[in-house]
């Protein structure tokens, strides 16, 4: 099984920044597992940015969904963000709530029996007035429910606020 | 006077279910008091949908907002949920925030000189971009000021975040 | 340098009312440095009434831009809000993320060299469903990456939830 370690937080709290920080101390080479689905030029230019960011001991790996599929048995893997992973099931299932969560899962479940050193990012969306739009509030109904999925599986949990990490498990 | 935990969070940051196990933990017959008021068809098979996930050691009482009225000495009551219950006074003042305020907090007085031991649901609303929405921003602004009047009484007060409880007083 | 307070939480979580609290047990004569830009005749008689709410051993201090100006040297100062502040470099830059940012990074690099015993007052805007309005969206990264950034620098942090402190640096 692997060994999982949760960052969540608000957008801008700084959830990226700590967990490449946190691979970095724990690996020489740290595997950057990226999940955006690349939608246009612009999107692709902002990954590419990033990836420069990183500096040369990270390797990128571009993974949509099938988390599972990659072999990363014994490494240590960045998984950046739970969020655009969700947006790619949500996206493919037509906005279907209950059918994206339950393959996320079943997908989940497959990746993390490999004897990885995981981090994840993840997002808090719940905190703000209920969305007025539907899908919007789907989304973050689906959100909330991974995000509890695979904090009840971590070994170890981190809420960001303003670019500080507060360990909450 | 109540013994008080306040339990607050976004939306599906699992506040409800830490709830019932908690209810369930301090008590062999919890009484489950539901605010929702049933707006329609769809909603009031919901709300029986939730009852029936609850095991049979669950007494339901509804109560849209005098909660003051029933007599719960010597019980462990799980209140669920603030938000709705302040929903319903923000409707009935039509939408007067000092209004709903003002009644919400006297109804809660007299609730609260009751013995009995109460969990209590909320949510946070207050950590997203400001809502356009005036009338939103309006129910934020109470339901705010609502959660501290309650978490300023409470014995306990648990933040959840992705399904775990931080205990913050 | 400044000692830095950093206080920080959802709309209506009791901010400013702990801030307040905190500077009148640090200083028999503490400053209020006030940045809201007065829009129109409401907010004027809303900031008149906040400043008639605080006791007489307040100071008030209006700047909605240029906090290095004041010689505020040996005293203690309670911005409120850096929120409101942003709000200010946001608009005169005319919307542009970058420039407001770095504008008002240099003036808070300025503004701290001053030796005063500091509690800032902020905004966590970041917790909720990403808002469809694309200033917002931008105004809440301004938001995000300014707590960031006064954090790392502040000697202690809190966050404010239900009117609770939680000491988080």
């Amino acid at each position: 099984m692997a060994t999982i370690t949760f960052i969540t937080g608000g957008a801008r709290s700084g959830k990226s920044c700590f967990a490449q920080r946190l691979a970095e101390n724990q690996s020489e080479k740290p595997i950057y597992l990226a999940t955006a689905r690349i939608w246009d030029e612009d999107f692709a230019q902002r990954v590419k940015r990033h990836q420069d960011d990183r500096n040369e001991r990270w390797q990128t790996v571009e993974e949509e969904k099938e988390l599972s599929k990659h072999d990363f048995s014994g490494e240590t893997v960045l998984l950046d963000c739970i969020t655009l992973w969700l947006t790619n099931y949500f996206h493919d299932s037509g906005y279907q709530l209950n059918n994206a969560l339950d393959a996320a899962k079943a997908e989940w479940k497959k990746f993390v029996e490999q004897e990885i050193n995981l981090i994840v990012v993840s997002n808090e969306l719940g905190m703000g007035v209920h969305p007025e739009n539907e899908m919007a509030r789907k989304f973050a109904d689906l959100q909330g429910w991974m995000n509890q999925f695979i904090a009840a599986q971590a070994d170890t949990v981190y809420l960001m606020v303003s670019g500080i990490d507060i360990k909450i498990k």
